[in-house]
């Protein structure tokens, strides 16, 4: 198996979770609705990918109050800021290899 | 939504499809045992991924004999090639997008 394929990430493989690191390597903290807005996805696909980026240890999630309102903010940890990096990577390789290739 | 993302190819997502398209656009044709050590994977999971990918219409698959042997070969099709190269261009503009803003 060519090495760099063994550092593409599961967890990054989806356009959605492409969409939602990228997202939070820029922007510190970011809501639900900011995501939903900027990455097009349905609150339950979103709320799913979220889901499963914080199961990984990728990113965490702060609930409190605005005022009355609920309010959820979404962070990348380290973690997952250097795993999205090394899946960038390897991405990266993939493609200047079949460039070679061409 | 940012526009590379849409021409990120759910097709060509998983690590196998992404290994798969990358040893088809270098070989002309290839068979699956090739496939199978290149890439390490099962022969239902390869397998699988082969049929979505035959499905999808980016390769395509021949069926003959060597011998007594059946053989059966694979090869992207011009519109594998063609969907694949804009696909590692939308994940090329991403990781560059990434690495602006580093």
């Amino acid at each position: 198996m060519r090495a760099y394929l063994e550092n593409i990430n599961k967890a990054f493989e989806s356009r959605a979770r492409l969409g939602i690191m990228s997202v939070l390597m820029v922007e510190d903290k970011t809501d639900f609705n900011n995501l939903k807005e900027t990455l097009q996805l349905t609150d339950g696909n979103l709320a799913s990918h979220l889901r499963a980026l914080e199961e990984a240890g990728y990113l965490q999630v702060e609930k409190q109050f605005v005022g009355r309102k609920p309010n959820t903010t979404y962070q990348a940890t380290d973690a997952g800021r250097e795993a999205f990096k090394a899946h960038l990577d390897a991405l990266e390789r993939l493609i200047l290899d079949n460039r070679q290739n061409e």
